[in-house]
């Protein structure tokens, strides 16, 4: 049976991206595609890549009519998403890929976000999409709160090892390396091919990156203690890619082991060889994550390295990962494509 | 039924995009890799991005059984490929995508490659893999020769308009950028990213580049005159990537009309809107070629631009069509993958 | 003597790029800089390259005393230049990047860039910058309007040949590619990382860039006819190069005579031995051009490939060459810089 | 009075980086170039960039007469050096740009580079080419060994916190970010542009990073007791650059203080205001080191950025500002390159 697709704002990367993933998949159809700014064109005017599909306009969100639509993705600004979602049919499935519905307090979404939350009740429904560690809520979930790219890429390494309670919980430093495109298809002057490409830089330096609201959140509920990272993003000339550096105590060995068999029949988790590093590039364009750890000189530190695609697995795989449990699908439909490399 | 599908140099960049394509086919599998220097690896350490994959180790030549494969990839280099072809069981399909068995006449093999062929009798069976216009050998060939990526870029705007007797033969001047890859993952100074990447050059300048002999033997055929080309390839710091910008006269609008009526039908290539031309990037990653059709500004002179991705249409994906054409499948299947932008 | 110097217009790349070449002048420094979004800020917040140069932080242009001013050099978008530039005093010695004072007649100033020109009387004092061919004239000049990078690039291949009289003048194709940082340092989605990396593609197709009004007036009073090129221009992922590749039918060997001949006491020219081909890489950050000529295997058929750094000696060097001869110093001057390689 | 300077393997990235600077040294004239495998060569053809300077071409280091010779520097591979300088005259002065006389003792050299040092006598004599903390050695000195680039990076964020006694020596990471070129010239599969672009990695993970030998030696002799961070190399798709990030214990505002105190009068190291942190782009080509300091969220920890360029402050550029010094020139002559950005 086909389920209708809506995707409302589908002019930005994470959209097209949705759209690409959903174009060889077996059982969904595209069926609305809104974007504000950009309505009355077409898809093929706004993204000239996916021309060769038979996609409909972009048109106004009120245009679209979500009787005939079985799921929606929602791949709005932050803020602007609690105001649509609030207005979708209170029935209708979705899975937004912003962050509103990330955090479960209110109080812990307007310290990082800097304003109150709009939909509290909304928040209260929505799950935590990190497909691997909320598989069975997800399935049953009517809102579905995709996880930030950098907070899914340091989850995956942590998870496991403060699951398992064998890493020091005060001393962790994730160093993280992303690509341009985390940052949306936003008219911004460092943003620029003359200004970013060609040189790298640390930003939202000292612990003041959104994500850390997740990763503060997600790590004390595991541990059932306050568990605080030091984090620290860096942009890098390339389009796609997260790498997290991430700096434990702990032993390898035994970190090793808890992810591997964490991840044992996790179909998009890989995890390399015991003292081998992943990169981003054998992950760009797909749903895998590749992670690795090694032990380091000095006794009892250990450094665990992952990578993933921040548009797929990062966010718009993660949503269709998460939309295929949802709607009752085969948990990998339209996502086993290899990655792209050279 | 499930097709039985070898690899033959599959370390390389052609043989990796061959088995990223048919990752996703849905009736081929991979039986058999061989890459001489790398025997004995796996492909997840030559190529880290299929570690995903349930893939058989590389071997050398001699260590595939033959008797169990419905079709060999041949992506060894030129010269190579004549010897090892020479050896295949004769009733054993071949997609050849190497330059050994482009060229119809043995003088021009030895014109444009420097040396005599040694495996003339296959060369006189070879069928030219510009699938669009050989489909019908193609189905009942058995060796099927891949096309130049530059040669198969320069075809797709041209050919409609010889065999429409609408520009001028002997005034066509092809002006061509392409991406790196192409260049193979041998290991040349050149080709180092220091050297490459922020720069960019003509190469091949004068009318040297060897596929030159493709486009010589085919638009000479098909104008049933001597046609020759002006034709200068350029170097671009990118991955993937060809786009073909090509000057003749004639009139733009008869152009686009014997392009997009010659393309109406077909799954790949996409002419676009007249006066607007496309971007390489808007096919990266897939099998699609885009075509555009600009009116100069001195009347009867037009422009024609075509964009592809040299490692997809222009070689792996072109021979991923034919054989599926060869073993009787669906022409698209593992094909209709979306390009990847950004 | 120490040389007074403004730049107006000093938050772009051309400002920027002359503060870089002025820092090691020795005999020029910079008293006054002006940014009208971005004034009262500093110099290093808005390009963080030039901090630790002592600078004037970039105010309102009323707000810098033009009697204590040599020469101002005005980096402003076209159109904002002709009006700041009426008000300048009359006597100050200007030297503009802009492209307002590049065409001689009003006629066509108001085809290429589709308004009537609002400062006539300056337009007809203004000397056209390109260095090597009006060196006289703009010793002398009050006022120097710089070339188009562009425009500077396919002379520099293209008047020794027109002067000769070796060319056929009807046919002459130049297909050229130029790095971003020619397209300043505006707020553009084609412009962004994500957009422009890892892609290419013809723009201004069919003979619509603007830089062809200075062509068609150069060549066409060089030869004393009208001269019509062919144009088009390419973005190449890259942030500085132009590289021109210039079809032509003429002698090669009369090509590299000419054009040998025309630059043999020429500083900044370089022409290539016989055959070789320049790439951008090779003349990036500097005031050198490098040229080559190429017989075609058509014969009578000729190519000439010439690379240039668009933001030096396409705009700020160029404009700080023309400044030294307006002040009376070194022509070379603060341009000696070498090629930043790789 | 002009110094006659020798460059013994002035094929590699690092000699013609010497080249790029010395170009416009006022003082310093090149009067030999050496380069095994390209002797007989010229050095516009080696390196195109260059060819507008008068060289000598390149020749067997036993071709050049080193009785006219005021300075050599030597960019050979590690072992070569050790080998070529224990030849050269006993009072040339040297400034050698290899690993082979970064460590004091014999012992740390087999550990870091597996296999006994060659030239034991040498090696006491040679002056550790950290210019800013070993200035007065460095002036009398007669070999100076050049830093490690990574290891320049980490001590200019570093020593001034570890004499002023104001972080936990204990609890040191340094994540390193590192472009392209220093890797070299060498023909590696994995520093082709199809393979490095577009994507980024961890190398040398762990603790095995021969720089490690450095950062071991200086910290601990500044602190008097043993000193071992943990260090983590990541290779960017860029060129040039290399970009630390450092996480400390301590207070910011001590640590901001003393690298504000200890590079108050260097020209060539830059503290940026508190709070804000450095990019690469902006030491691009020249002998800059800027560095930025941020408190973390976390009470106690702090973190500290540097950037500079590898093959400029990291390598080349401080080889040339130390051979300043031992010539009794001006420490900054033919260094005051402005960066090239964008």
């Amino acid at each position: 049976m086909t389920q209708n697709i809506a995707i409302l704002g589908a002019s930005g990367y994470t959209g097209a991206e949705l759209v690409r993933l959903i174009a060889t998949h077996p059982s969904m159809r595209i069926a609305g595609l809104s974007g504000e700014r950009k309505a009355g064109q077409s898809m093929a005017s706004v993204f000239p890549h996916l021309r060769h599909l038979d996609l409909p306009d972009l048109v106004r969100i009120e245009e679209i009519d979500f009787s005939t639509i079985d799921l929606a993705f929602c791949a709005l600004p932050h803020a602007t998403s609690q105001a649509v979602i609030s207005k979708l049919p209170g029935d209708l499935k979705v899975v937004d890929l912003s962050a509103d519905f990330r955090l479960r307090e209110a109080a812990d979404y307007e310290k990082w976000y800097g304003k109150p939350h709009a939909a509290t009740e909304l928040q209260k429904q929505a799950v935590y999409g990190l497909t691997e560690f909320y598989r069975d809520e997800i399935r049953g979930a009517r809102l579905v709160a995709g996880t930030g790219c950098n907070a899914a890429t340091g989850q995956y390494a942590l998870r496991p090892l403060i699951a398992a309670g064998i890493i020091d919980l005060d001393e962790i430093i994730m160093d993280l390396k992303c690509g341009v495109s985390g940052a949306g298809r936003s008219l911004k002057e460092n943003l620029l091919h003359a200004e970013l490409s060609e040189g790298y830089h640390a930003y939202a330096v000292g612990g003041i990156h959104r994500h850390l609201g997740e990763f503060d959140q997600e790590f004390s509920k595991l541990a059932g203690r306050k568990v605080e990272v030091q984090f620290t993003p860096h942009l890098i000339p390339a389009n796609r890619g997260i790498l997290a550096t991430v700096y434990v105590r702990g032993e390898a060995e035994a970190i090793h082991a808890a992810l591997s068999e964490t991840y044992a029949d996790e179909p998009f988790l890989q995890v390399l060889p015991m003292g081998e590093a992943p990169s981003t590039r054998h992950v760009r364009g797909s749903n895998f994550c590749h992670l690795g750890v090694v032990q380091d000189r000095r006794e009892g530190r250990a450094i665990i390295v992952a990578a993933l695609d921040n548009l797929t697995k990062g966010s718009s795989g993660q949503a269709l990962q998460n939309a295929n449990l949802m709607l009752g699908l085969e948990e990998t439909a339209g996502l086993m494509l290899a990655p792209c490399f050279p």
